[in-house]
C-alpha cells in the first residue's frame, strides 16, 4: 500500500486531532457470538478482548463513562432488516440467546450504558449520542469487533456526532486480517486518531 | 484475500438482496475537487464519472428519482468539523468554489435533489432519507467517490435507513485502488449488492 | 380560539394531505402507567384506548403494518435522561414493571413491531423509520397518549421522516383536555391530517 | 387551565433542570416572512424579536456559541416536503428570497452558525447537534418563532439530544396568543425550563 499512502500524504490526509478533556470508552459487540469462529468470530478477536479487558479496568478506575453494545433482534423476528438479508445468521442474536451476551471477561457493571442495536453503528437508531452529550463526553475511545464492520461504522458516526474518535488499534479485532488492516488505514487517514491501548492510557494519565 | 473470503463464506456472509420496485440513483461527491489529482482525486475516478454519465442518462430516461451530493462548508468556516481536522483542505469546498461544483458531465437537471453535506454519508445531517421515502423509493443505486469514503458511508446508511443499497462497482472510484477494492469487498459481504452499471440497467429494463 | 383560527386561515395553513397507498398503524404509549390517573394517566385516555382497540382489529384484518411504543428505562437507571429530570416518576417504567406493559386490550401480536423509547417521539433514538420504510409504508395513522406529548412528537417526526401523518382524533387521549385540544389544533393546522377512527377506516376500505 | 395544572402537579411534572455550564443561544426562524403578518407572522413576534436583540448582544459579549435558523427550500422546488403540503406558501422561502432572510436587527455575525432547515426542528436533517457537541455546549437557550411550531420542535429536540433546553418566554413569539401560551405550558411541564431573557442573563452572569 506504499503508493496508496503516498497520495494520501500528498493530499494532506491523516492529520491528528488529539485527546479531548472528557473521554469515554465504547466497547462494540464483544459478545459470545463474535468471539466464536463458528458464529461470527475468528481472526484476532480474542487478543482484542484481552486488551480491552485492561482498558476497561483502567476506565473504571478513572471513572470514565463506559458504554457496551450488543446486536439484539426481537424474538419473533419482527425487526429483521436489510443487514439480516446479507447475513441471515444474525437473527440468532436475540435478547436472551447465549450468542448475544457480552463475553464474561467484559461483563458490564451497574451504571454502564448498554446499547442494543440492529445495524453496524452504535449510534444509529439508538440514543447513545444524547447519552454521551448529557455526560459531557467529548472524546470516544473505541474497541470491539469487527474492525471492518461495527467498529468502523461506530467510529465514523462518533466523528459525525462531534465526538473526537480514537480507535484503539490493538483493542479491535476482525475475523480476517486483510479487512482489519484496510479499515484501520481508512479510519486513520480520514476519520479518527489511531492509538494502542497503552498510548491512550498514557495520554489520559498525563492530563 | 482468498483465505479472508473463506471465513466469510463459512459464516454465511455475502447473500444477495435483489433489486426493489422503485430504484433511485444517488451520485456521491462527483465534484471538480474530487476529479483533480492535486486536490482530492486521482485513481479510477475519471472512469467512474464516465460510467455514471451513462447511468444518469438512463435514470433520466426511466424517470427514476435522482440525487447528487456535494461537500459544502460555510464561507466563514463556522461549520468546520472533526473531518476537517483530519483533512484540512476540505475547507476549500464552499458554496461557490470551483472545487465544490459538480463536474460538468453530470450537471444536475432541474428537479433533481442536491444534497449539501459536511461528513461522508449523504444521509447524515441531511434530509435525503425523508426525501426518498416521500418519493416511494425502495432501492438506491450508488455511484460516486470515494469508494472508501463517502460512497461506503452513504451505502451503509442507505441500508440502515431501510433502502436496498446497490453499489455500482464501475461507477465508483477512489484515489487509490487498494482501498477501493477493500471497501467493495466489505460492502458486498455485509451491506449491499454489488453490480456493474450494465447489470443494474439490465435488471431495471427487465422488470 | 376563533381569532386564532382566522389568522391561520388567512395565511393558508391547515391544508389536507390525503391518505397514501400503504398506511400503517402506530399506537403510542398505551401502557398501564398511562392508563392510571395515579401514575401518568387520566382525562380521556380510557375512551381513546377503546377506539384504538377497534382500529387495531381493523388494521389486523387489513394486514396493515402495526407498531406499538413503550417507554422503557434500564433497571439500573444508566440511561435516565433530561425528560426524567422534568418528570422523575418516569423511572418506574422499566422492562418488566407493570406500569410499562402495554394495556391488555391492545396486547401486541407476534410480528408487530414494538418500539422501546426514552423520549416523546417514537422515531427518536429508535429504528422505527427504517422499519416502516423497509415495509413500503407511506402513511402512518397515529393513536395513543398523550396527545400533547408523545403523540404530537411522534406525529411531527412521522411528517419529518416523509410519512403522511394522520392523527386519529378520538384514538388519542390526554390527562387534561385543554392541552389535548390545543395540540390537535397545532397538529391539524401545520403538520398532519386529522381524522376520526371511522373516517380513517372508511377511507382505507374505499381504496 | 387551573384543573389542568392540578393533575400535572399531582403526577409530579414540571420539575426544574437548571442552567448548565456552557450555554449557547439558538434563535429560531426570526426571518422577514415570520415578522410579516401577511406572510407567516403576527401576534407577539415583533416584541420577541426586540427581546432577542438584547439577548443576542449579551451572548456576543459573553462569547457564547450562537446559532440562527432559516427555512430554505430549493429554488426549483426539488425538496418540497409534507410540511409544504400543509402550508403551501412556505415554498416562497428560498435562499435569496426577501422573506427567508434573517431580520436586520438580528443579522448574524461571521462565525455564528446558520442552519438551513425544511421542517420545524432546528435539529432535524441538519448537523446542529454535532456542531454544538463539538463546541462543548451543554445548555441551549432558545428564542424565536413560532412558539407553537419551530420553537417547540427545536426545544424538544434539544432535550432529546441531551442539551438542557431553556425556552426564553419573552423571546419567543407566535402569530396567535392561544397556541403561544398552550405550548409554553406543555414545554414547561414536560421538556424545558422556562425563563425570561432577564432571568437567563442573570443566571449566566452569576455563575
Amino acid at each position: 500500500m506504499s503508493s496508496d499512502t503516498e497520495i494520501y500524504k500528498k493530499q494532506n490526509f491523516g492529520n491528528t486531532i488529539g485527546m479531548g478533556k472528557k473521554p469515554a470508552l465504547l466497547i462494540v459487540d464483544f459478545v459470545n457470538g463474535f468471539n466464536d469462529e463458528n458464529a461470527f468470530g475468528g481472526g484476532n478477536i480474542p487478543q482484542a478482548i484481552k486488551i480491552t479487558q485492561s482498558l476497561l479496568e483502567f476506565a473504571r478506575n478513572q471513572k470514565l463513562p463506559i458504554a457496551h453494545t450488543r446486536v439484539v433482534f426481537a424474538d419473533d423476528g419482527s425487526d429483521l432488516n436489510l443487514m439480516y438479508k446479507k447475513v441471515p445468521s444474525l437473527k440468532t442474536l436475540t435478547e436472551n440467546s447465549k450468542e448475544s451476551q457480552i463475553v464474561p471477561e467484559l461483563t458490564p457493571n451497574n451504571g454502564e450504558i448498554i446499547v442494543r442495536k440492529r445495524v453496524p453503528s452504535a449510534f444509529f437508531g439508538t440514543d447513545l449520542a444524547p447519552q454521551l452529550t448529557l455526560l459531557g463526553v467529548d472524546t470516544i475511545m473505541i474497541t470491539g469487533c469487527t474492525t471492518s464492520g461495527c467498529v468502523r461504522a461506530s467510529a465514523l458516526d462518533a466523528m459525525c456526532w462531534g465526538f473526537i474518535p480514537i480507535v484503539i488499534t490493538d483493542g479491535c479485532g476482525d475475523r480476517a486480517i486483510g479487512p482489519h488492516e484496510a479499515n484501520l488505514f481508512d479510519l486513520g487517514q480520514k476519520y479518527v486518531d489511531l492509538m494502542t491501548a497503552s498510548e491512550a492510557m498514557e495520554k489520559i494519565r498525563n492530563k
